[in-house]
């Protein structure tokens, strides 16, 4: 056991020191004597890189060594580890990542756009300079879910992999569904509480989950995974009746991130979807993650966790460390890049699915039957319907109209659903959401 | 990358071709493309041991040298790795284990038995030898609950590790929920249909969930773990109007391992609880197993999956020899042994909980008055008592009685129950449940 004989420190260079930043060097200052037992040696940071060199962040920075380019961490011959917590599939995260394993370096870092974007390229470079790049914290945060992905469940063929991806997401759906509110109330409340962001697109369009799911794939599957090709959709279209439309029909309303490796390809996407309210997934609420793997030989596992915050990442990011640490020299995707086969993207129009269609429709006779007529033209088959006595008071022209759908395929109800959005008794653009029931 | 770079296959002795060896070498051949990629070397069975050489397995072991003697693997020059599935804390199975740690030959194992009870004696011998030894396969089957203690959460001081750690009487009080069916009639359907063994004891009386809980604890807190310092109560005595009184207040019942280490020293349990029914856990029903841990800085996670069965078992057993493939050299408790500081055990009775209390009375004025009496000289306070109307063609002159008591000290509750027990008016031995709530 040669790494864990060694006592000299693994010297750390960390660039960013924000939340995360600011929450490893917490962590590894709080839990020194455990961490250096299960590391078989001090883990310390030497130096450090961010933007402003006078905010008080709440840990002690003064007898490290300060860089205002995070990229000359490199350099610095007593930085054995670049821990890169700086964001952003660009700019100095990207430099900063590139340089280091080009000089033989390992990296931890926990920057998923960075990962989803240039993991296969990064990879070639850590395979080509043998040095290790872990990335734990770029997905679901203090759940290991790299770990047992990569490792865990290595043995196993994986048919999917997936689940709630974002925190964010989670909580705004949650809250919805608890209060009845409206989505941008319940953002507006999310931002106040630090939930979401200022600028909350990343997250509730989906592309935060799409960053994930892509780098889930790429492990679960041993394949090059592009990120353009995932598809997206956020949770901005769903209204507080979807929440109540659902819950009358036994379901909750996530989103989710899935993909799955099939005859016609790899299809992955990150969509809303209805899951059972009695599923283990639709019992995971608030700000909390799932991820679900599903093994030929292992089954189903599901592990849910904190998605985000200094502690969880800070955890992650240390783990990562402490493998370092202890010599651990897995392949970036889990296979050598050589190994990593590219597979074909299945678009999602080559799928099948149950669906929801809420519509808004004008409160006429006939209406339905010109409804059902379109899905009867498109061989979309109908389980059930469902459509609320207005309220007493409610003298509205239009009233709203819920479909259920048998399975079908993908492309005959994104048919379906321009041809009804094309009717002039549909007031509204038609929501549609994917029913997950496996 | 100095373990991927090497093509030669890694070598494998098996002991013991019951269901899980057979799983094994199924996996083996089935998934080898993959195995190998992730590996960075094949992974080849050369040699197997098992007591009847002419049994039909449904798996090929013709072209393998047999070994009557398990142990003889050892001494093969061509086995590298011993894989042991024979199972039993003692005999063969931990014959050959020593045995091969002590030639320095790396071991995988999946038996619960042997860690609880020998792991740390085994640890001594793994590090002398520098051979490691794995054992993923040991707790909670195709979940990688060990990995994410050991490796997932190392940077975090773990305050409590457990769950559901057996499957069959998760399964019995799942069905004994549904169906209303008493336990007895439950078990034997269950012995049918081969969720429980023909002598159930092991998995009933908790002492499986008792051996599982010892290693998890002996991970996650770095401390050796006596298997017999683990307070240990099965699920023998929970009778249907449990499950349903439990119901009826808004609690389903799980038999849960549960370990913290707190100022009075380790606190280790195995013993049937009332869970929230909206908790996490209450909704990991049927043969599931699930691990909760919860660390000062990732927060709570649970990971939940199928916890036996050749599948699960196969894929962590096939897991670890990846990673002896990959070079992993991790100490067996996550830190050397001799890091490892004892740590007293607690006794149950100096712990605290609130507790659901079923007995069985005369039907007659005074008796709550009597049983209120004991609560309050003992310094128990009630939260609330369920008295349920007799069946009107129910004549019996004993009637059942269900008390929920506030957060009181064990030792307290421990003295009411024994004094509740000696009153003439209670006719059953007290049935006392622990409630679980965070």
């Amino acid at each position: 056991m040669s790494v864990s004989s060694s006592s000299s420190p693994l010297r750390l260079g960390i660039a960013g020191l924000g939340t995360v930043g600011a929450g490893v060097i917490r962590l590894l200052e709080t839990n020194a004597d455990l961490i250096t037992a299960r590391a078989g040696r001090p883990l310390k940071v030497v130096a450090v890189s961010a933007r402003d060199r006078t905010r008080d962040r709440g840990v002690n920075v003064s007898g490290l060594r300060w860089y205002d380019n995070a990229v000359d961490l490199v350099t610095d011959p007593e930085v054995d580890v670049v821990v890169e917590l700086i964001g952003g599939a660009e700019g100095p995260a990207r430099a900063l990542v590139e340089a280091a394993l080009q000089a033989g370096k390992p990296v931890v870092t926990a920057n998923k756009a960075l990962l989803a974007i240039h993991g296969p390229a990064l990879a070639q470079v850590s395979a080509e300079k043998s040095a290790p790049l872990l990335f734990e914290a770029a997905v679901a945060g203090g759940i290991p879910a790299i770990k047992t992905v990569r490792e865990g469940l290595a043995a196993d063929r994986l048919l999917r992999i997936g689940g709630i991806l974002n925190g964010t997401c989670n909580y705004i759906l949650t809250v919805m569904r608890e209060t009845g509110k409206d989505f941008g109330s319940v953002l507006a409340d999310a931002q106040q509480l630090g939930y979401a962001e200022a600028d909350p697109s990343t997250d509730i369009d989906g592309l935060d989950a799409a960053h994930k799911l892509t780098i889930l794939a790429g492990l679960a599957f041993g394949r090059p995974v592009a990120f353009d090709s995932v598809h997206v959709e956020g949770i901005r279209r769903i209204g507080a009746a979807d929440l109540s439309f659902a819950r009358k029909l036994g379901y909750r309303i996530k989103l989710l991130g899935l993909a799955r490796v099939g005859d016609a390809g790899l299809e992955a996407r990150v969509t809303p979807c209805l899951v059972p309210e009695d599923a283990p997934i639709a019992q995971v609420d608030g700000v909390f993650n799932a991820v679900v793997a599903e093994g030929a030989f292992a089954g189903r596992l599901m592990i849910e966790g904190r998605g985000a915050g200094a502690g969880p990442t800070a955890s992650a990011v240390t783990a990562d460390l402490i493998d370092i640490a202890r010599g651990s020299h897995i392949p970036v995707w889990g296979v050598q890049v050589s190994d990593m086969q590219p597979v074909r993207a299945c678009p999602l129009s080559a799928g099948k699915g149950a669906f929801y269609l809420r519509l808004r429709v004008e409160d006429r006779p006939g209406v339905i039957a010109d409804i059902t007529a379109v899905l009867r033209d498109c061989g979309v088959s109908l389980r059930s319907m469902l459509q609320p006595t207005p309220e007493k008071n409610d003298t509205a022209p239009h009233v709203p109209l819920v479909l259920v759908t048998h399975q079908t395929s993908e492309a005959a109800m994104q048919d379906a659903v321009t041809r009804i959005d094309q009717l002039d008794v549909v007031t509204d653009t038609p929501v549609m959401i994917r029913i997950e029931t496996d």
